[in-house]
């Protein structure tokens, strides 16, 4: 998951092996140059530009000036439309992008997004990758997460050598709009894992089955999965995970269900049946407009969960 | 899983450190006698009895008679209504059941009428325990299975003796009737995980990823699941699962869609919203209806895919 | 619906040409005697029994003292075990039961246990009919109900007689327990239309169509259904219904949690893949866990809605 | 629904009181000229034109040829890819549009895309409304279709003129893209009414109910809806509806789960919960997966339906 990198946007630089981190937009993506890398960026919230500048950024004023000092950009924004206006808006990176300029994108958007600014990339000369990142904020910060890459295979080893100040793992998935397709499908069964260990852990508990042995006996047999054994999204089972945190913290309901959104858009462009992932959708879609838009995903189990005194 | 053993009836009677293997009724469920122990077995199929007869167990007529001769009895049976006759019929264990005999009954059935026979049980001086299995064939040959037990703490240690020569894993879960909460608990997650893992198989397939690579990532990141890591769907993905070999042995979409209505039935009894679990009831409902019912449950798959041509 | 008539019981008597009303349980389900017949009663709530000899009925002390006097008898209680303890429990009417007495259960239950009691009642010489009602307050008061009959088609003209000084529609629907099974199914539909009905009131509003305009084209296009032209979700449309009143009166969203319960249940005995109607209780399993149990079952409209300022 | 006119393409010119149609593309929608107006028409394909050209209409080569000659111009088109292509494409109707052309689009399609080419049209001094239609084979060939048309108000009245030659029923929606989402909104009711319908009457043949005694039943009471009351989805239960006629002809599944996927993504796009939509479009698309893209949606029915022998 990408909780903390979301609504960020970090544009990198390698220039005689100096590599410049970038904001692109909004919030903070990494807090200190990465690699010991100068780094360039740029940031709609000043303030975001600021921190930056304390760890020894350079930041300029736009997506198009950081284009014209840099030639390996990274950007990271919360949808397409803003992915859109960074790379072809008026100020947008493609209006002053050197060649041969490796740009990637690690936001979490439609695959078709992807590709499109992949092909007004490369009218300019460029090269565009799609990079979306998975891990939460323990993974950022440990440098740990795992990045989902397409885009040219022959331009694999210099992103993933980029990327990999970042996360330990970067997976190369296929042409441009494989990564975003990865990220999507991965989340989209991190979903329906999630609700089903929440439907799962409710329906035990009220069976009287006590919540710890219930996960001890799924995680040994065919019902384990991520959120029954890394992520329990039942209070007091495991340590370290929102569920025992009041839900503060993690992967928020709404980001879950703007994933889950492109699931669905592309499920429905491709004709595809996805009964329990758009059902999941759903869900995370009413909980957001119950009062858990900002909760972590995994209080889902608190939204099923029956009210004291039923 | 229980394949295998499902419609299935097995006795075991140990006297002087003698355990005698007998079927309830149908269908053989293990095809030796176990640790040693000799066996006394009943099956309303005679032919599997003859079978057990061959191995060198005594086989009697009905469950009555064995429980005459049995301290140590262990059923497993097709559904509910059986395990009723078996106990409390005319010609049922109930009827002659000696003091202090150890009842197990591996069936997967209701937990209330687990809870019903060990009632009836108990005021003939018997004790009753559920003990339901988990693991297919394979894990039946090799006395892998899992079971999941619920009954008086203090005769569990008699049970865990007793099914240890048939499993690896036998699993402490509670009062009588948590053994099949767990299990109903297990299967109705798996249920979910394996659709789910249908689904966005599929649906990066159409975005154009390979289903190999794609499992990969699956299992390094969040949507990890056991249907992705060990029973992947997906037709070439993974050696030795029934989608490798036309989904033909394996878990049957019947047997799937048995325990999610059972799944259903104690959640609606317990008011328990089951979204996901419910959908994947249906799901498997609909595809008995399709043509699916002898299939393993990881055809789910295929029931999804787009239809070559479209 | 029949929101005033649940966790009600009556019975009425005929004696030469005398009908006695007479409730079998908890709360009272008629104000009145109907039809000008005197009315024997018994309900286990004293308060209810006095109200009713109030009106001028004899209160008895149990159903089995009434089945001693009276030879028509109708019951309505809230579920199953009711039913079966009122038929045949202790003090039941099964006790006392005259040879040829007509046994009308209008309760809303599981159709397996009205052909249980039908036998039941066989074995002692009376006639039982399942006759489950639909409509609710105000049709209750204007004796203006619907009643869905299922038992022996000779004794329907007797009992279409008795049911129709309550409901102005009396419907035959086959045998014993297909009254049930009728109403298990409207109110299945029901459920589902009106959940339709809201999602897609939210949808157009949220399209920025005026409600009560879509109302009218929903209503001449095929979209139509009772939940938008007679009880429409969405307050300010329509006068005369919860949705105006803030969801007050109406029908329960926990009694049509029971109801969605019971078709749940007969699908599953009946391996009938129920897509839809199975989301639809789950939603209003949900919805009772969230703090709409008493609210009017339309209230699915709020719970949908997007919260303000989302 | 729309059956007959998906996948083609009309355009209207009035000129002195002579209104003349031109298909845009593909197929033909209306088989004469309407209202007695001189029609010039285009198609793509070209066999469509050569029919309309046997009716008298004037064939030209492409919508921007039409629109040099014609001032009020019907489009419609299988999907939004189409639209905007007829309407901004390099011989699309905007290259050459006279000022104060009224421009009526009567596909369906996103709304979003409805807007944009509102906007579009503008600068070019056109006024666009969108005017999806409903109602099938039948209401075409009696003129008695439904329009739902969105755009500015002052502008209403000239199109209903126009439309009226075609269709019973013209409704004022509200602005542009207004039209799109009543249609949307009406198609994903009908959508949940119809799978409700046969879920019930699936459910109710199971239980041992006779299929037109439940139809009475459910009309009279509180499931009644378009698809029980008017295009009951169970063979032999109505007259001249597809379901007694093999379910050939009609609103074909592919075009319900085209229309779905529009609900689905304007849902998405307004982070509206739409859970039994979401579900009916995923079935529809299972649907078409499993066979039954060119049955009418009606089919549903079969598909739930549990097989002979099971």
């Amino acid at each position: 998951m990408a909780a903390l990198l979301r609504g960020s946007g970090t544009a990198l630089r390698r220039s005689r092996n100096h590599v410049r981190l970038a904001t692109g937009s909004r919030s903070m993506a990494s807090k200190t140059p990465v690699g010991g890398y100068p780094v360039i960026a740029t940031d709609v919230f000043i303030q975001s530009g600021k921190e930056l500048q304390d760890l020894g950024a350079q930041i300029l004023d736009s997506p198009a000036e950081v284009a014209d000092k840099a030639d390996r950009i990274i950007t990271m924004l919360p949808s397409s439309p803003n992915v859109i206006e960074a790379y072809t808006g008026a100020s947008g990176i493609l209006r002053k992008v050197k060649k041969g300029t490796l740009l990637i994108d690690s936001s979490t958007i439609d695959p078709s997004v992807s590709k499109e600014m992949a092909l007004a990339s490369e009218k300019m000369g460029a090269v565009f990758m799609d990079a979306p990142v998975s891990g939460g904020v323990g993974a950022a910060s440990l440098a740990n997460l795992t990045f989902m890459v397409g885009g040219p295979e022959e331009e694999f080893t210099a992103a993933k050598e980029l990327l990999s100040c970042m996360g330990a793992n970067v997976l190369y998935c296929g042409q441009v709009g494989a990564g975003q397709a990865a990220k999507i499908c991965n989340n989209m069964l991190l979903a329906i894992g999630m609700i089903g260990t929440a439907e799962t852990m409710n329906l035990g508990i009220r069976l009287g089955l006590d919540p710890k042995l219930l996960t001890q006996i799924l995680n040994m047999s065919s019902g384990r999965c991520w959120s029954s054994d890394t992520y329990n999204p039942v209070p007091s089972v495991m340590e370290g995970v929102p569920s025992n945190n009041n839900y503060l913290g993690g992967f928020g309901t709404t980001l879950m269900a703007k994933d889950l959104g492109l699931a669905q858009n592309t499920a429905t462009n491709t004709k595809t049946p996805i009964p329990l992932g758009s059902l999941a959708h759903q869900i995370y879609r009413t909980m957001c407009a119950r009062g858990y838009a900002n909760k972590d995903f995994s209080s889902v189990f608190q939204f099923l969960r029956e009210e004291e005194g039923q």
